[in-house]
């Protein structure tokens, strides 16, 4: 009988764990309201609300477990599903990682460094808030952030009032604002038996808060700066006995890392690892689900992606590229949205800098990215 | 718009078609009558006769082009099909393919040397045509075989009579025996525009005339064999006008290469090339059809491929194996019945030696090919 995995959410992430998946002998089925998600060209989908306690029984039936890809999925959904389907990752690291505020108290009892921050409920407390942490700050909604929506920076005292009525009425989080040298982030898994792996530190860069280029750090893996954010996401894992992908994002400032936040899913920082590491992120997550043995997350080279926003090149002019593969999504075009990545190897960094520097302008890159 | 491909066959061949294709953004529709196809699994699927002139309506609406992953398509469908969308690679090929006597015949013609051979309608023609062979001879019929279906060994002329009975009534060829070093195979690839890649030869191991295992030659890209084999490859591709895949296989005896048979279509022969190459066969199969550019057929390293056949494996026993990839084809387990695939890479040739030797019993590989 072949096993079936279940997926809350069915974009992008969700189609490329079922292209991980399909060669391991899995099939997918994907529930997400979203009847053109880009997941259902290629598995079953049914096309109903997370919360929508009928479709919860047909979604489940005969599923070996359930995932999700979408971080935002009600963690009430996720929890019910597990009273009848193991549910990995598990629900709490949904649940801690859903509100901007839990996460960063889970990271400090861990004694993750992390921005200095402070909860906001009302307007006394944001300016009791900027008096102790100091301009610029960040003010942020604790709950459904992504992709830098929800957030606004404070660099002034007349800055204030407009994020004030733009954000409040949510909870609030104020954080400090970290003029970092660079953001990292690192993907680590692990399997139900507790085995644990840890993909390279890759550097990310973002523009308008989407992430638009994430690349390997050379030597990474040998580095101080990975033994200490392996060592930080192991003892996150552990706390939350963690099974699948989790992907923290760090800032470094001072040489220091500082953890920011992190998703309990595979992650857009990763996605370079389908060509690039030995083992993809996505076929990771499903063998630790399922209970398999992880396989090794070494990068095979230097390596880079390069997120396609809004619009995507032609084919043949990025096939052109040696060391380029193509990924698209299945997904309409429309500003702002990520349609598909480019993954670029190479066998030295400076042959990836070179097909980085033809690549940038195809994924049509703002000149400061360039 | 998103470009529909339309693939003649669902069987695991298109099924890796299509996995290759989705991240480029390509969709798929195939047609094959068999209800439970593999590539059904993930794509759409017209279940109807080849020659079903209804279906070919619905089949063929919108596509961009047709290709197929089954040689034995009827060539009147590709021939019909071919008046409404572009079909590669180009029936011609699908038919000298077919018949293997015109195989033969065109190697021939374009100096590529064979297996002496003779065609036999009838007895006489058989006593013939042993008469000027020699001992041992293969009776084949000139189409429909594959996996060594169709063919008879003849030793002495005690098998004539058997061999006879077995096979007459349809066209036949006597073949000369060639008591062979080794069995190498080529896959070449050629785009729309007459480029054309090469992939490194693969030693390939067959026991009762199904593909076992294939090993990439080690250093074959700088040998004179790859060259003999890319010349004589080059020959028929420009022939035949080709676009896509072909596959060649060769007898090696006495050092020189001799062509046995080709596959107009991706080729179990070149299964590893999916983590093995820089560029999958089915990736490169894609990009030919569509006129995309193609890209690099080099080995990534040492890599092996192993088939399951009939039965599979625990995949955890696969997956703590270093290197090794599972590929399954959603197929139920039949006696004889090819369900999936193992590839092994490796750094060195010795590691892969090791990782072979692992992975043979668990790919139930009889002991003459431990």
């Amino acid at each position: 009988m072949p096993l079936t995995l279940g997926v809350l959410g069915a974009g992008q992430l969700g189609r490329m764990l079922a292209l991980a998946g399909y060669p391991l002998g899995l099939r997918f089925r994907f529930l997400d309201p979203a009847p053109e998600a880009p997941a259902g060209q290629l598995a079953e989908h049914l096309a109903a609300e997370y919360t929508d306690e009928r479709a919860w029984a047909a979604f489940a039936d005969g599923l070996a477990a359930i995932t999700y890809e979408f971080e935002n999925v009600p963690v009430t959904a996720a929890r019910a599903l597990a009273e009848r389907v193991p549910v990995y990752p598990p629900p709490a690291a949904l649940e801690a990682a859903q509100d901007r505020l839990s996460e960063k108290r889970l990271f400090q009892e861990l004694g993750l460094p992390t921005p200095a921050c402070a909860p906001v409920a009302t307007r006394a407390e944001l300016e009791a808030a900027l008096a102790a942490l100091g301009w610029p700050a960040v003010l942020k909604t604790r709950r459904l952030g992504y992709d830098g929506k929800g957030q606004a920076l404070l660099r002034a005292p007349a800055d204030v009032e407009p994020a004030w009525r733009a954000l409040a009425g949510v909870p609030l989080i104020l954080e400090a604002f970290i003029p970092f040298e660079r953001e990292l982030s690192l993907l680590a898994v692990r399997g139900r038996s507790g085995e644990t792996a840890f993909y390279p530190l890759v550097e990310t860069h973002h523009r308008d808060g989407i992430l638009r280029l994430s690349v390997v750090v050379p030597g990474a893996t040998a580095s101080a700066d990975q033994r200490q954010a392996e060592d930080y996401a192991a003892r996150v894992l552990r706390r939350l006995d963690y099974v699948g992908v989790l992907a923290i994002e760090f800032f470094q400032h001072n040489g220091r890392l500082l953890a920011n936040e992190m998703a309990p899913r595979v992650h857009n920082s990763g996605h370079w690892t389908i060509e690039g590491a030995l083992t993809s992120q996505f076929e990771n997550h499903l063998r630790a689900v399922l209970g398999w043995p992880l396989g090794a997350a070494a990068a095979r080279g230097p390596a880079a992606m390069l997120n396609l926003i809004g619009d995507t090149p032609a084919p043949e002019a990025v096939l052109r590229v040696p060391g380029a593969h193509l990924h698209l999504y299945g997904k309409a075009p429309r500003p702002g949205r990520k349609l598909g990545h480019l993954t670029v190897c190479a066998e030295t960094p400076e042959a990836l800098a070179e097909r980085l520097a033809v690549l940038r302008p195809l994924a049509g890159f703002p000149a400061e990215l360039q």
